[in-house]
C-alpha cells in the first residue's frame, strides 16, 4: 500500500455561489452582519470576500427565484493539475463543459455531481488587490481586518445534501483525489454522512443525507473565524441583528468543529466556525467511520443535534416555504 | 509559469530531537509544565507526544554534554516520495546515510543541512495507540485531552540558526520542494531569516542569522495551542513554574503567530503558540519579502523584538555559559 | 425615594456546605477535575478553596447519607454589621443559634430561610496563608495558579429550590438587604425564580421554583472561570474526565452568564461560569423582571432549557434514584 | 479593629471628562474606533456611552485647547449619602461648588483633589434609555451590543498623575471612603502609586507620581472590554486605524489587569482592558505595597515597563508638542 501515490491536484475551495430570493437583504447580511467585503457585480451576482481570502473573491451571491448553491468552484495546484482532473472526469462519463468569462478567475470546467449539484474547477485566478482604503497594515495580509459585524476571516467549506453520499463521496475521491477524514454509517450500511480535503483542514466539503428524496440541495456555507470566543461574539452580533440561530455555539464529534449556524435572509443556512489548531497531517489519514449509536450521543459536549438540520436545506422542498 | 508543477514529498515536520545536559529537569518541564505524555525511551532518550500528535512522538529528548538540536525528522507523503527525495538530495551531492532502528518509525534517510544541522526524513511510521487511561472520549482524537499544565497540542515548528540563511533555504527549496512564505532582506542583500513550509501552516521551520558565525546552532522548537487564551494561560503557568519567559505572548508581524517564548531547564528555546485560523491555501503563494526597515517596526503591536532573541541559540557559543 | 439608605452589612458569599453520599470521588472530583486545594479536614468534612478564594475555603464537603446543601455562609461586613443583622433576623421571627468552632473561620450565626435551607453569617475569618509550595509568584494573589483540571478561580454562587420563591426572596431583602436584579414571574403570579446580590456581581445567589413542593432542596454551586475560553476548556476536561454534563456551554438569557452544568459524583448540579466583564454597578439597580412568555425563548442564543433544569435537585425525591 | 464600620457612600465611577485639541478626530476615534454611541451633545461636548453603561453617558469629550481631564464623577450609593461626602470634603477644608445643570444627571458637588484635578459627586442620574434602533435583544442590558471597532463594554477606571500621590490618597480614603487595595512605596519611602476602589472592582481609580512636577495633568481613561481575546482583537483594530499602540496587550503585575494602552487623537492616552473574574470581596482587604526592587521585575509576564509609562501625560508639559 506504501507504494501508492496519493493525487495532490486540488488546492483548496476557491468560492461557493450561493442563490437567493432576497438579493438586497442577503448582500446586507453578508456585508454588514458577516463583515464581508464587495470585491465587484457582474449581472446578477455580487462577488465578496472575507480580509484573508487571497482570491478575489470566496462568496458569489446571485439573485434567483430560489435559494441554494449555485456552484462551488475547487483551484487545482497548476495548469497541468487542472487538465489531469479535467480528464479524470471525463474518463468518469462525466459531462464537462468551459466556462470561459467568470469573474476573477481563468477558464474553467464545469460538471456535475452524481446528485446533480454543479461544481467548478480553475487554476488562473486573480489575486486580491485592496484598494488604498482597505489595505492592511501587515503585508502578509491581503485585507484591512473590517472591525465591523462577524468579521470572518475568510471561506471554510460548504456541505450538500444527497440522497446517495456514498456515490458522491467515491465519485469526488476517484475524479478529483480527495480524502475522506471522518463519515457516517447506519446500521443499514447507508452512508449518511461523509467530510473529504484536499488540504491539511480536515474538511473543505461534506455531503450528508437528504432525508427527502430531493436531489441537488444544499445544506450549508461555512466562514473560518480566528477563535471560539469570536464564535460566541458572533452568537451575540447575530441575535442583536435579528439573524435566526439554529443550533450553538457548541462543538461538533464529528471534525470537533466550534459550531454556530444560522439562516442568512435567503434561507441558506450559514455558519461561522473555528478549528483550534486542528490539522490532519498524515498523508495517509485512517478515515474515521462513526456509527449510528455513536451519532445518538449528539455533539462532542451532549448537546442533541437539532431536528431542522436533517431536514431543512436549500432550495426548500416543493410545498414548504423558504 | 503556469505549467510548473509543484513537488509534494514531503508530507509535515514529524519530530524534534533536543539535546539537554538537564535531563531529569528537562523531562520534568516537558511533562509537568507543558503537559506532553511520555510514550517511551531508549537509550539515552525519552519520547513524549502531544495530545494530538498521531504518530508516536514528536519530541526526543535526549540526554547530551549540551544543549541544541539532536535531529529533526520530516515524514514523506509516500514510500516512493521518500525515495525521490533521497534522489534529489544525493544528486546535490549530500552525504545521505540510513537510519535502520528508529523508535516509533521505520528507516530513515540522515544528511546535513548546509550549516551542518542534522536532518532525517522517513515515511513508515508508527500511529500511537493510547493505552486504557489514555483513550479519549472523541475517537477522532489520538489521545485524550491531559488538563494538566500548558496543555500543548501538537508540534508545529522549529527554527535554527545559520550562517548562510539563504544557502540554507535554496537548499530545502531544491531537495525537498519546500516553498518559502515569508523571508527577511536586509539592506545589504544578505537574508536574515526565511519560512518554509511543506503544508498549508505558513510554516514548518525556519531559519534566522546566527549572530556569531558558528554552524549548527538551534534557536527554538514551537508547539500549539488551541487559542490565543490558552497561550496567556501558558504564561502564567510558566511564571507559577518559575520558567524563564523570554518575551511575549505578543503577535508576530511575520507570520502574524500568537507566540510566547520560554527557556526550558536545560537551555533551549521553546515556543507555544496559535495561529489563528491562517493558513496558505494558495499553492502558487507569493513569498513575503520584509526589509530591514520594516522589521525595525517591531512585532505586530509594536512591541520591539528582544534583544536575546538574536543572541540566544544553543548549544551556547563557547565560552557561555547555558 | 432617594433619601432610602440601602443596607450594605452583607459582604459576600464565603462558602457552600455540599453533602455528598460518594465522599471519596466527590473528593477527587473537586480536587482533580475542578482544580480546587484541599486546605484541612474535620469531622467528615475536607474543606477546599479555588486558588482565588481569600478565606481558607469556599467549599466544605461533608460525608452524609445524601446528597444535597449542608448550608451556605456570607461574610458580613464588620463586626457591628454581623450584630444588626442578626438582630433583623431575630426581629423576623427567626430562630438563630450561634455557632461557635467552625473551622476557618469565628462564631457564626445559624438560621433557616422560610424554605427550610440552613444558612450561617459571620465576620472573623482566617485569611488562606499558601504553604511554600503552593505559593504564588504575585503577591495580590492567595494562592498558585494551579494548571490542573478546570483551574476554577472562586466560588461564584449558589442555587436553591424553593416551594415559595416570592417568600424567600422578600426574607433575604428584608433580614439582610440583599438587593433583587432579576426575577422570574409566570402568568399566574407567581415567582418562579429570583437573583440576589450583595455585591457588585450581578448574584451571590438564586432560587428557583421546587417542582415537587419539596422543601429545602438545592439546585447547584458555582465556580467562576476567567473567560469563556476557559469554560470551554472544561468542557472538554469535564468529557474526558467521564463528569456528567447536563447542558452548556451557553449563555443564559437571564443575567446573561455564560454557563456550563456538570454533576459531581455524589449527585449535586456543579456549574462553572464566566460573567465577562458584567457588573452591577448602579446602587439602584431596577429589578429586572422576565415573563412565562419571555422564557420560553430559552437561553440568549435560543437553546431550549433542558428539562431535567426544572427537575433535578437534591437531596433526590422520595423514590428517586440519585 | 473589628468593630471600625466601612463608610459605603461611593457607589461607582460615573464618568470622565476628557478635554482634546482635536475634537473632531477624537469623537470619530471613539465612535469608530473604541465602538462608542453618542447619547448627546451640550455646548463644546459631545457625550459617549459603552453599550452596558446604565448611566446616559460615561465619557464627556469637551474641545479644548488642550488635552488632559476636564474632571471625574464619581456617583453616590443615595442622597443622604451625597450630603455626608460633601459635609466630610467641606470639614477637610474643601472647597466644593454645586453645579445645577449637567447633562444627564442631577446637582453635582465640584472640588479639587491636593494635586488639583477637579472631580464631582453626584446621586441623581438618569438612566439611559435606547432609541430603538440600539434596543437591545435582552432587556437585562441597557443598549445592543455594537460589533463595531473595539466594541468597549463601559467604563472601568482613570488613572491621575500626582506630585505627592500619598496625599493623595489619604484625601480620597479620608472624605469619600475610598479603599486602597494595592501601592508602590519607593526606597525612599514614597509613595509611587496607588489603587482606590468603591466597589468590588480592584480599583475604580489610581494616581501614580508625576515625574515633572507639574500638578493636575492625567495618565488615562480605560474601558472594559469581556475578555483577553476581545483586548487581542483590538490591538489588530487599533493597528489597521493608524491607532498609536504604546505598549501592551500584556498582564500588569499590579492588579493583574490584562491591558492595552493607545493614545486618542487628541493625545490622551486610552486604556482598554479585561480582568477576568477577579473581584475585591474581602470587606478589609489588606493593601498589597509593592517595592521599588519588586516593580523592577516588570509586568506580570515579564514586559519591562515602557519608558513613556512614566512620562507621557495630558496636557503634554510646557514646551512640549501633544
Amino acid at each position: 500500500m506504501q507504494g501508492e501515490e496519493p493525487v495532490m491536484d486540488i488546492a483548496h475551495l476557491g468560492h461557493v455561489e450561493l442563490l437567493t430570493p432576497k438579493p438586497e437583504e442577503s448582500l446586507r447580511f453578508f456585508r454588514n452582519v458577516m463583515g464581508l467585503t464587495v470585491s465587484g457585480t457582474q449581472g446578477d451576482s455580487v462577488f465578496l470576500r472575507g480580509w484573508d481570502d487571497y482570491e478575489t473573491y470566496s462568496l458569489q451571491l446571485t439573485a434567483s427565484k430560489t435559494s441554494g448553491m449555485g456552484h462551488a468552484a475547487f483551484r487545482t495546484r497548476s495548469a497541468p493539475a487542472l487538465e489531469r482532473r479535467v480528464a479524470a472526469l471525463r474518463a468518469e462519463g462525466c459531462e464537462v463543459t468551459e466556462v470561459k468569462d467568470s469573474f476573477g478567475h481563468g477558464p474553467a470546467f464545469r460538471f456535475r455531481d452524481p446528485d446533480g449539484h454543479p461544481f467548478e474547477i480553475y487554476y488562473e485566478t486573480q489575486w486580491y488587490e485592496a484598494p488604498p482604503e482597505r489595505r492592511p497594515s501587515l503585508k502578509n495580509q491581503p485585507e484591512r481586518y473590517p472591525a465591523r459585524g462577524v468579521n470572518v476571516r475568510r471561506i471554510d467549506h460548504f456541505n450538500c445534501l444527497a440522497v446517495d453520499v456514498r456515490a458522491c463521496r467515491e465519485f469526488f475521491q476517484r475524479t478529483l483525489g480527495f480524502r475522506c477524514t471522518e463519515r457516517i454509517e447506519l446500521d443499514s450500511g447507508e452512508e449518511a454522512g461523509m467530510w473529504l480535503t484536499a488540504t491539511n483542514k480536515s474538511y473543505d466539503f461534506a455531503f450528508t443525507k437528504e432525508a427527502h428524496g430531493v436531489p441537488g440541495r444544499f445544506h450549508h456555507l461555512t466562514f473560518a473565524l480566528d477563535s471560539r470566543e469570536a464564535v460566541l461574539q458572533a452568537a451575540d452580533t447575530f441575535l442583536e441583528a435579528g439573524v435566526f440561530i439554529e443550533t450553538g455555539p457548541h462543538k461538533h464529534a464529528v471534525q470537533q468543529t466550534f459550531f454556530l449556524y444560522v439562516y442568512e435572509p435567503g434561507g441558506n443556512r450559514i455558519e461561522v466556525a473555528h478549528a483550534g489548531a486542528r490539522l490532519i497531517l498524515a498523508p495517509d489519514w485512517r478515515t474515521i467511520t462513526w456509527t449510528e449509536a455513536e451519532r445518538r450521543k449528539g455533539q462532542a459536549w451532549g448537546l442533541q443535534t437539532i431536528q431542522s438540520f436533517h431536514t431543512h436545506g436549500t432550495p426548500p422542498l416543493p410545498g414548504e416555504t423558504s
